[in-house]
């Protein structure tokens, strides 16, 4: 039962917010506190974060904090000015990338560096074409909805989707290859295939490593250019690198990164081989107003380093496998769950339907872990901690996921 | 002659980010450093800042820098869970505003804001066709930048673009019916007509006051919406309120705002009528990570505070009539300066030509004070200072400009 501040929050948002807002869980958490891995509600209740990827670091990181204060404080403003701070992050996020990716550009969130993505694709191929998953989510703004089936809206008029099953991911290749093949039919020239590096909402597909690899060429031979889209996978979340990409041995003509790189600061890019942007700087100006403003990149750097002198990527690795199994072990013994499948800390448990999906992430909400659903059907636990998740979170979160299904099971016998 | 630190910045910027960044000033600043009014450079020298429109309350302002740093260490999260800021921001800023305007969604930028208006336009009026002025600029997304012939690129298909003299703004309205008519022709529905109310890069354009109202009344006969971009004008700058729309006596379908609602931290939002974003939410989702998060909640509420606490408003009308008052004695004694535009803390200096208003900038640069240029031919003196710019800071500027003409003209001789 909602508490009456909780029924004056939600009249309010009723009120005054756009019926586009959503909320989680059929009882909304009204959380006013986070630390690390825990997020706390108006009554002092404690839930243990297992879905926010923002907060890589765990939520309010003293030193991510600290220099986010510092610099505030110091100068805010933007690259219109020769100022330091940009550089030094430009230089740190390609000091992680393979040696092609050479430039980068600031945005402030991942939709922005997406509809970027889009914008210098089009004009380093003259082409118009996309290709994406069927169930792909690239952003908000008008040019990367058009990429996100996802968002409940049809593709855009160039905009071609493929549908990949989870059980049969190494069909990956040909299906690009037969969008190819439509587009060339419809006479519309390929600009890119934009691919989250792990599929997020086609329902955490991260198997086997090396899946894009096919994809990736037939679009090269076809003259259109790979966006890699690591505003999810990227920053380290799956144990194996910083970038989604590195498992596929693959090297992207355009990256884009956001959601992490700020660890809740507005903060994104887009990072591309040398000569792609050229033919788009030509034509046009691009200029972003907060993009790579010194606060902006002051918090940046600070998320690097803390992934770095925590040794997070190697962390994840491990405490991921960890779950991964346990999860594994859980399903043998619990019929609702059907597969588990994800990398590192991206994990998705498909159950085996979305009532039970659905049911399971509302009663680990009331015993006080957070997840998510995704995939097409909403079948799937979306597990997607902040990466300093330990192991006795993870013990914390299996022990409720049991619980959770004890209880389902309880409830539907 | 840039330093050797200066040159190793510019060579650093050459290699690391991509070739779209433009630096201002034939001599660019390295700034290291800003409060209030002031931004120093590397050597500790101080320039006076008088084309900052983002930091509305001072470069660094305590109070708000506070709010963000207690803030971000409190709880950045976002609208999918139950929490105080944003609903309180969306009723601050709706009680600024006409009641007709409702309801918020918030973004991270402006041109995040203008792309969602965008869309919302769409849905609401099944409309395609834009109206925009010939030299406009909103936005960096691909959809806005289709309404921003001022970054270079061409109109979008179906944007309808007006060119305004400065001289006749009162053939605005019948511009605009033009625009309808050629739109009609076409075939093309309208969905809106978008139009910043002070016209920016179309050269600080601003008055007669009521200028906008009879465009207003044609596009609603026609359909379409009025989409008030506020980025550049909203919160105070006019010194007549907080909402530039407000002096033309019109009220719009939907409110975009932007740069200064977070004195740089990233916040920017559209505020719409009761209706109006109804079809749009029935069809997709719009979720935005960091749009509403609490910490850029806080600091909006906390600029909000301080344009009211500090009386901005009436401070800008006081100290922006002075400086207009000023730079209209200096332009009957100087035939460089051929016309003062503009309204509050938002001027326009036109000037004889494209040369003479860059070399000024650049000349007032050397001189410690900053300021841009604008226009179609970037013939015009761009002076859009903090709102705290004080009448001594005024003096400054126009000793400065005064300064800058007598050099510029001895120069011509």
């Amino acid at each position: 039962m909602p508490s009456s501040r909780e029924l004056d929050l939600l009249s309010r948002r009723e009120r005054v917010l756009s019926s586009t807002y959503r909320l989680f869980y059929d009882e909304p958490v009204h959380v006013v506190r986070a630390e690390g891995v825990w997020m706390f509600d108006a009554d002092g209740r404690r839930y243990l974060d297992a879905y926010n990827n923002v907060p890589v670091v765990g939520h309010g990181h003293p030193y991510v904090v600290d220099r986010l204060s510092r610099q505030a404080r110091l100068l805010n403003t933007h690259t219109r000015y020769l100022t330091d701070a940009p550089l030094e992050l430009a230089e740190r996020l390609i000091a992680t990338l393979p040696q092609e990716l050479r430039h980068v550009t600031f945005t402030c969130t991942g939709s922005e560096a997406n509809d970027l993505a889009v914008r210098i694709a089009k004009a380093a191929t003259a082409g118009t074409g996309f290709i994406v998953t069927k169930y792909a989510y690239h952003g908000t703004t008008e040019a990367t909805a058009a990429l996100s089936p996802a968002s409940g809206i049809a593709l855009g008029p160039n905009v071609f989707g493929f549908e990949v099953a989870p059980s049969n991911p190494a069909a990956f290749g040909s299906r690009v290859r037969e969008c190819i093949e439509s587009m060339q039919r419809a006479a519309v020239r390929p600009a890119a295939l934009i691919i989250d590096t792990i599929l997020s909402s086609d329902g955490v597909i991260s198997h086997p490593a090396g899946f894009l690899a096919e994809a990736v060429e037939a679009i090269h031979d076809a003259g259109g250019l790979f966006i890699a889209d690591e505003v999810q996978p990227g920053f380290g979340r799956t144990g194996e690198g910083m970038w989604g990409f590195q498992r596929h041995g693959v090297i992207p003509d355009i990256v884009t990164m956001g959601k992490p790189m700020g660890n809740g600061h507005p903060i994104a890019a887009i990072v591309t081989r040398a000569e792609v942007a050229k033919e788009f700087a030509s034509r046009t100006q691009y200029f972003n107003t907060y993009g790579g403003n010194t606060v902006s990149c002051e918090v940046g750097l600070a998320v690097l380093e803390v992934i770095e002198r925590e040794d997070l990527i190697a962390h994840v690795r491990e405490v991921g496998s960890y779950i991964e199994q346990k999860l594994r072990e859980l399903a043998e013994s619990h019929s609702a769950l059907t597969d588990v499948r994800g990398i590192g800390l991206f994990i998705g448990v498909q159950t085996e339907s979305p009532a039970t999906a659905k049911r399971l992430a509302n009663q680990m909400r009331r015993l006080g872990v957070l997840i998510g659903t995704t995939g097409p059907r909403s079948d799937t636990l979306k597990i997607r901690p902040p990466l300093i998740f330990a192991r006795a979170d993870a013990d914390l979160l299996l022990q409720a996921l049991s619980t959770a299904l004890r209880e389902a099971s309880q409830r539907s016998i």
